[in-house]
This record gives C-alpha cells, sequence and structure tokens, in this order.
C-alpha cells in the first residue's frame, strides 16, 4: 500500500500544480486521464497515448471483468502488459458507476446485477472490487461507492454516503489485508477513498473528513457532474476539498469540460477523467482555442486549413479540415481517429496550460479565457 | 501522358521483378496496392501506410466522384494532397466495376446509375471517366470498362469486350487531348487500358492485342476472380499476358489472395489490388506464415504471443493474440487498425518475397510453399 504524495512546485490559490509520486515514477499534476474503457481509449492504441503524452490512462473495472476477465487480464500479465507495454501510469474506476446505472439489487453487503454481454448476473462487493482491480493490476484502484444520479432527494444522497462509507471502511481493509500478497507478485497498488453527497457542501465537508480518516493513498470527488447545474457543483465540491489532505492526490471523477477543469483545477483538484473529449470526436465534435467545432457542417468541406490554426497534434499537422468531414461523413473508421488524436490532444494542452498558469500565478487570466469561449 | 516503364532487372520464367518508372519517381514490382476506397485505407491513416512502405495505394472514382465530389479533391489540391501529402504513388479505377454491380442503364454513349448514397443520378462516360480521374488526380487513372460476372454466357462476354474496346478507344482520345491541359496543371498521368475476355483464352489473346494497339501507358487484365475457378482463370491471364508489351506495367485487377499473387507474378504480372487483406482483418482472420488465423476463436484468449511468431509488423511486435482478441470480441475499433496492419503487412511482405524469388530464380519454390499452406 503506498501512500501517494502530491510534490506541489507552485499554487495560485487554492490550486496547485506538480507531480504525483508513485512506486512507478512520477506524472504532472493537474492532470487528465483519457478513458481507455475496455483497455483501448476508444479508436487509439497505446502508441498513440504514448504519443500524445498522457500520463495516465484510466480503465474500467465493470466492463474488464466481464471481458475479458480479470483473471485473463491478470494471466496475460496484468493491465500494462495486456494493452502492449504501456509504462505509463494506469487507473481502474471500482466499477461502481455503471453498476449503479444498471438498477443493481443492491444490499449492504454489496451489488448483484447482468452483464450487459451475455444478461449472467454478477456481484461485486467492497471485497471483491479489491480483488478484480488487484488482478487486472493497474497502478491505482478505486472503491467501490454508490453514486446515485443528481437530483436526488436527501434521504437518498444521505443513505448513498453511508453506505459508502461502510464499503470504504471494508474495502480499505481488505485492500491493506491484501498488500503483502499483492507486493509478492511484484504489484504495487494506491487505493482511493472516494467522497459523496451530491450538492450538499454540509454533507461533503462531513464524507470528506470520514473518508479521509480511512487513511486511504488518494482521494476522489465522485457523484458530480451527473445531472446538476456548475452552480451546485464547485461549493460541493469546494467543500469536500477543505477536508481532504493536501499532500496526497485529488481526483474530481468524470468531469473533462474545458470550464469543469480550470473551475475544479482553482479549487485543488489534481485529476480528471472524462469520455467527453473521445465521444465529442467520434461524432465530429472539435474542441479548439476558439471552441466547438462541428466537422459535420458542409461549410467545411472545401476548407484546406487543419481544425485548429495553433495545435501541434499529428492530425493538425496533416489533414484539412475538408479530409476530415469527408471520411466523418462518408463513416470511415480512420476518422474517430484522428479527431481523437486531436481532442485528447487539445484538451491534454489546456491542462498542461492550467499548470503553466498556476506556476505563473495567472490561473484567473486563464479561467477567464477559458470561461470567455466555452462559459 | 507517360507511358510507363519496366525497369526488369531479373526474370524467373515469365516471372519479371524491377522497377516501374513514372513521372513521380519509380516503384518497385511485383506490388501489391493496398485499397483507399474513398480516400482512406479502411481504418489506417496516410502515416500508416508510409510506415508499411505500400508504394502505391489504390483509390475508387466510384465513391470519390459522389462523395466528396471529383471538383472537391481537385479543389483541395488532388489526391495526394487529400490524403495528408502522400508522396507515393496512386491509382484510380475508373468507377467501372463498382457502376455495373448496380446494374446501370448501360447504352454504347456510357453508363446511367443512381448513387449509393442519396440515390441521386449520375452518368459515365469513357470521356467523363477521363475528366472525372483527371480531377481526383492520381498518378494512374483505369479506361472505364465493362466487366460482366463470371459465368456468363459467351454473347455477354462478347459483348463486354467490344463495348470495353470501343470506349477504350474513346477513352484513349479524350486521355490524349487533354494532356496538355493536364500538365498545364502539373498533372502527369499515365492512363492503363483493360482487357476483358471472361475465361476464353482466345478472347483474351484477341482482345489484349487490340487493347495493346491503343498504345496506353500500361495495362490492366480486369474481370477475373469474379466467379470462376483459378483453373479457369490461369489460362486466360496467360493467353492475355502474351499479347501484351512486356516493358510496360501489367495488372491484375482484384486478386489478392497469396495464391493468386504467386501464380500470376509466375504469368508476368506486375501489380496487384484487393479488398481482401483489409476486409479479413475488420473479421479478425489474420494472413501468417502458417495460414489463416481467426483471432475470434475462443483459443487465443489467453494466448501472450503475437499473431504471426516472425512478422516484423508494429502489430506483432507489441500485441498479444489474447489482447487483440478481446479488442475483437467487444467491438473496440481499435481492433480493426491493428490488425489491418498486420495483414497488410504480411501481405506486402509475401509480395516482397516473390520479388526476392525472382531475383533468385527460385519462385517455384515459393509458389510450392504458398500452395502448401494456402491452396
Amino acid at each position: 500500500m503506498s501512500r501517494l504524495t502530491v510534490e506541489v512546485e507552485a499554487t495560485d490559490g487554492a490550486a496547485r500544480a506538480g507531480r504525483v509520486v508513485t512506486p512507478r515514477g512520477s506524472f504532472p499534476v493537474p492532470c487528465f486521464m483519457p478513458v481507455g474503457t475496455r483497455g483501448a481509449v476508444k479508436a487509439l492504441d497505446t502508441a498513440d497515448l504514448e504519443a500524445l503524452g498522457a500520463p495516465v490512462v484510466l480503465a474500467n473495472t465493470y466492463h474488464l471483468m466481464l471481458r475479458p476477465g480479470a483473471d485473463v487480464v491478470r494471466s496475460l500479465g496484468g493491465l500494462h502488459r495486456f494493452i502492449g507495454g504501456w509504462d505509463g501510469h494506469l487507473l481502474t474506476d471500482s466499477g461502481g458507476f455503471q453498476v449503479f446505472s444498471l438498477q443493481p439489487d443492491v444490499d449492504d453487503g454489496g451489488a448483484t446485477f447482468r452483464s450487459t454481454y451475455d444478461g449472467s448476473r454478477h456481484r461485486l462487493t467492497p471485497e471483491r472490487a479489491v480483488e478484480v482491480q488487484a488482478d487486472i493490476g493497474a497502478d491505482i484502484q478505486m472503491v467501490l461507492d454508490v453514486c446515485p444520479g443528481l437530483p436526488a432527494p436527501d434521504a437518498v444522497v444521505r443513505d448513498a454516503v453511508e453506505r459508502t462509507s461502510r464499503w470504504a471502511d471494508r474495502a480499505r481493509a481488505a485492500f491493506v489485508a491484501g498488500s503483502e500478497a499483492r507486493l509478492d507478485r511484484g504489484l504495487d497498488q494506491a487505493q482511493f477513498g472516494i467522497v459523496q453527497g451530491g450538492v450538499d457542501a454540509g454533507l461533503r465537508a462531513d464524507h470528506a473528513r470520514r473518508t479521509a480518516a480511512l487513511g486511504f493513498d488518494g482521494y476522489a470527488v465522485g457523484g458530480l457532474s451527473v445531472g446538476e447545474s456548475r452552480g451546485d457543483m464547485l461549493p460541493a465540491l469546494g467543500a469536500a476539498l477543505e477536508h481532504l489532505p493536501v499532500d496526497q492526490p485529488r481526483y474530481l471523477m468524470g468531469v473533462g469540460d474545458p470550464v469543469g477543469i480550470v473551475e475544479a483545477v482553482a479549487l485543488g483538484i489534481d485529476l480528471f477523467d472524462c469520455v467527453l473529449p473521445t465521444r465529442l470526436a467520434r461524432h465530429g465534435t472539435m474542441l479548439t482555442d476558439t471552441g466547438r467545432v462541428n466537422l459535420r457542417n458542409a461549410r467545411w468541406a472545401r476548407d484546406a486549413g487543419p481544425v485548429d490554426d495553433t495545435c501541434p497534434c499529428p492530425t493538425c499537422a496533416r489533414w484539412s479540415k475538408g479530409y476530415l468531414r469527408h471520411l466523418l461523413s462518408v463513416g470511415e473508421p480512420t476518422a474517430a481517429r484522428l479527431l481523437t488524436v486531436h481532442n485528447l490532444s487539445w484538451l491534454l494542452r489546456l491542462v498542461e496550460r492550467t499548470r503553466q498558469a498556476v506556476r505563473h500565478g495567472n490561473l484567473a487570466n486563464l479561467r477567464a479565457d477559458v470561461l470567455a469561449v466555452w462559459g
């Protein structure tokens, strides 16, 4: 069990820039983690992610435990080796988010659900989520939590917090108990707790304290960006962050829109993940310095220029909007990859710009710029 | 109008190895041309084709004239520039093969057909096919021909030969008439004639003579591998080749299976194209030195080895059969690209092996090896 530390190199208000130090090495924060649900970021391969300079990739426990099976990933050397010898960091979510979207049978022991692949029944408990994630073998595990959609009645949010707390306690115990066995097979994982509490700042603060008391290796704020407004989200996020250790990583789950990123960095968040940039790319919506560009629009048919004039990504270096629009409009699979490369490159650079802004003490300027374009 | 020549460096029986010299440079033959129907080889980009070392890529006139439109390709700088600054060679088919599969209204003037994209009516004539291919701007144009499926009644095959001959005459005249205008805009294209005649060796020989008499820059044999047996195909192919100029390129359209390639190289063919390796890849069928491997088979789920032990392609260098099978079985788009890279790499190397075999005078050995595995 490796407590991850943030080496803070600069702060700007509550925002910080630095490096997360891990048994594998380190990675810079703030950091956006592309989502490789089933062991691949959609339409990309591991070499693409290296070329993009993505320091951390997220994979999905729910999907990998069903296909190909966590035991298969383990037998093929664990997730780093499975996806083609990835030297960067990997994080697996707990599977809870997907399981709870399937309306599982939940009891205090865990959640029973049916596979979306073949309808077979499976059960995930806090302890089982630890085991499964050990088999998958990412650098960072997440605890199994209960994540209600918002808006939700107070009682639902409070019940979710209580169950998440009880499960966190069990998950931490199981993780600690398994540390030696994992180390024996060369696996030095970290485990993050997850703070719930909906948009209730008091509940968020209380749950953050209780989660921190369990002594996790890092902390996530979950259950946000699930239907609430940004005006409701940010105070709840801020309330949680006040009660999380300053020298450990803080991860805002499921947020990856430009405004959400700058706002959350300003509050002290280090890590992000989101399917937004990759999903938008597959639908032809490009992230650019001047806002969203819908490549499906016929106005781009004869446009010889790149998606974004100032973008250094391989797609912008080589292909015109006219060509990319063509590939997209005739359904060529090549489009998904080239457009995903651009969107991820753009978002990774936005996060790099937040790092630089924190270092130069001008995050407020970047925030204003991003809000002017994306707000 | 640039008469293309084959600089023959070695022969082995009727087979030859050498280089086709063109205004753009040269490329080695025998040569397999991957099919980039709509301006992209499915799931690959132009950088992938460079990495694979594909000297020539084929694109499809029918598809490009409808989407994005040949005028759009021209306005974006022509096909080489359109697809991202491709320095290699490009060939466009005439569109005839696709048009005739749509059961068009054919008269002696040309063929009228409906777009598969939006049902709109279009007309392709021998002259129009020359113009459209000039707008697209590949290095090599093909004449519009009539290509009946086999088996077909003698009368149908003979009518196709006669109409193809009349159209070839008109296409050549239109191409020659347009040469100066093309050169004025920096486009030094070549035009290939196409020999038809079904599986009738006499008809093939006769049509080869008549096509050669029109003085094309190179010659294709079309209308084979469209339903007939290999035993019927090879004599017809051989009969045509006897009457084509030995110092100009000879292209067998639509053939790209391993046996078809070695057999046709043995008869003196220089160029091949086929969707087989790319289509098989997308369905998980891998070409390997020991034959076809169906990656969908559950036996590969825990296999840590590469698709082909001796393959130097980027896919085999990095990813296991277990991982590739997983991507394929959950429908990850990444699979199509990685598997296509392998199959094209394998087939391009098979063709390279035919070149080496001709140089060393042991094509018979390679042919026997390929027949033993693939026959």
